[in-house]
């Protein structure tokens, strides 16, 4: 995954899960607003409220929408996406390192 | 803190002691690299290569250094700097937010 240019990041971290998932978030000279993180070795489950695109930027995790039965993989390069005021389950063996976007 | 204006962000994390530290490395328009990072509730030793200025962004940590006996304290808007091919202790009661400067 490249660097992403010309952004404004802010140094504080957001931490959730106690710590399983840490990400950073940075806007785009246009003011979008993404952030970059990774998920550790955990089962854990997000909920939404804007709708998201997780990009995953290296490793993988295994992810399960809300009300959807099967677990799918992503790797490096794909995205999946997540409705609005929805949820998805996500376990990650080992990282699991993502940009996430707001669609 | 301010959020910190023209970067380029590398968004794979950087993972350290099982999660204990997660950063984020960027670089500035001159070239010049930082890192954005959270240690969590622990107690850990860093070594250094380069020289390293740790300034805090937001909650707090003691750390000692290489060859010190006493612990200080570092909160928001203070720094503290470590000698290249050195080693500090640090430890962390609910989290430590950082910038991370080559010095």
């Amino acid at each position: 995954m490249s660097p992403i240019a010309n952004v404004t990041l802010n140094p504080q971290a957001n931490v959730y899960f106690g710590g399983k998932c840490v990400s950073h978030s940075f806007t785009l000279a246009d003011g979008t607003q993404k952030s970059a993180g990774v998920v550790l070795p955990a089962e854990l489950t997000f909920n939404t409220g804007a709708a998201e695109i997780m990009e995953c930027v290296a490793g993988g995790c295994e992810y399960r929408l809300a009300g959807s039965d099967g677990w799918q993989k992503s790797g490096p390069g794909e995205r999946f996406e997540i409705p609005a005021n929805s949820a998805f389950d996500i376990r990650v063996a080992e990282a699991y390192h993502y940009i996430c976007h707001y669609a």
